[in-house]
């Protein structure tokens, strides 16, 4: 494997261990983006990088600006194949409290991981008994506070199904673990609102300009678990992942299933000619 | 400054850097401590364990042991004065996602840091606009998601004053930006509840162990601002400045002043003497 492909950060660009009192360590005082790389690009960066600068502001961080991040990325991006890249941007260097510093130097931190398998066949879920908390503060952002989604993919992984449902701490259904929820009801596409909790996945965005752009109605809105269970499709997306439908929800003796549907059909094609050629 | 003193991190004990992908950095999956160290021990070290045992075991983090700890602060402590001894957990070593390793090898930071300087005089807080999410899952907990705290302390720094009031998003009031928060009314000792947010600390637990062996109630329960507004005495604490009485709320035109009071005189009398001395 070749140095821009070793799993090995760059902090700042530059090939070197994490500063020793980064408030990402202590505090998750930071923002992150997951990459997919495909061919020497990166298909969805324009969308990346301004949810990290929308993040950034709304965290007090200042932004370290496109076209060094773009620099970042770039010295990471292999020339051919798929690969992730993750970059992390923290609020830099801090003492122990936190206050942070009154001239912040945020961290930048890039890395290279293998592409993940990007398999085709529906999702199997559950509904998390781990909840996300209402917070509109930090709701849409991809912050690096997610101990809710350590502990839910925890749950996950122990029941062995692929993806888990998330609602918040009223019942509302937000998300998937790390990835965005989309139902189709009379030939419309129903998303959660993210106004409360959840992260704002770059894909979602994506696909809901793609649907708005082929004359499909889209609504973003509040949604229970009837709403799903009453979907005529349910699929997730991500921006490793694209579009995968959802096939089967465990639920204890009461499983719910999903047949193939012609939306996500249609969505999930769309995507991997698009985004991920 | 000798090396032990120095703000150096070492991670399990030795003088390292933090490895590449730790899960505490990319997630902020572990819990820390921040501990005062006095004239060569750590007075309150059986509550930090403590509280550090059952953080991970919420977490599910191995523990690493209370000798393993202890052995790595023995290290850092300076044998005379005072220092801040911060210790951080992580979950360690992991990939790019939110599972964690199969086999989850915790890792330990430890880093020594000037003592602050610990006034005696009345606190000014004011109410932070920044709410805390409820989540019962995590409350309680010293985890290393900070970022509410992060974005409080924040505005106090822009305010001027030396604490704020944190309510969570249903208006409970719940604790200080890093302390906790008691009231006396009726010679009771009351303190809110910590179920759905806030974090338990080892100085509040060890107040409320005192007031009960002085035959003092104690009271935990929901609080709204009007109990704060009308309490006798109010004072917030936590381990690095003990009890410090609260004299004055800044909320816009329409503060807010408590007097010196004797239950909070008394408490604080006693820290000094058992704890600081």
């Amino acid at each position: 494997m070749s140095d821009s492909n070793s799993p090995v950060w760059r902090v700042n660009g530059h090939i070197a261990e994490p500063p020793n009192v980064d408030r990402g360590l202590q505090f998750g005082d930071g923002l992150f983006e997951t990459m997919l790389a495909s061919n020497g690009r990166i298909p969805l960066l324009a969308g990346h990088l301004r949810r990290l600068e929308q993040g950034c502001r709304r965290l007090h961080i200042p932004f370290p600006g496109t076209r060094t991040l773009e620099d970042d990325i770039r010295q990471r991006l292999p020339a051919s194949g798929q690969a992730v890249i993750k970059l992390i941007v923290t609020a830099g260097d801090g003492g122990r409290g936190y206050a942070r510093a009154s001239e912040m130097q945020p961290l930048r931190y890039t890395a290279v991981f293998p592409a993940p398998h990007r398999a085709r066949e529906a999702l199997s879920i559950m509904i998390c008994d781990t909840r996300l908390a209402r917070q509109p503060l930090l709701a849409g952002l991809k912050h690096c506070n997610r101990l809710e989604q350590v502990l839910a993919r925890r749950e996950a992984m122990r029941t062995g199904v692929d993806e888990g449902l998330m609602l918040d701490t009223d019942g509302y259904v937000i998300e998937g673990i790390s990835a965005n929820l989309f139902l189709v009801r009379n030939e419309r596409l129903i998303t959660p609102s993210l106004s409360h909790s959840g992260v704002s996945g770059v894909m979602r965005e994506h696909l809901i300009g793609c649907a708005q752009a082929w004359g499909v109605e889209v609504q973003v809105t509040s949604l229970k678990l009837d709403d799903i269970l009453g979907a005529e499709e349910v699929f997730m997306c991500n921006s490793l992942m694209g579009v995968r439908p959802v096939g089967r929800l465990q639920n204890g003796e009461h499983g719910h299933e999903w047949g193939p549907g012609e939306l996500t059909r249609q969505l999930g094609k769309n995507i991997e000619d698009e985004v991920f050629a």
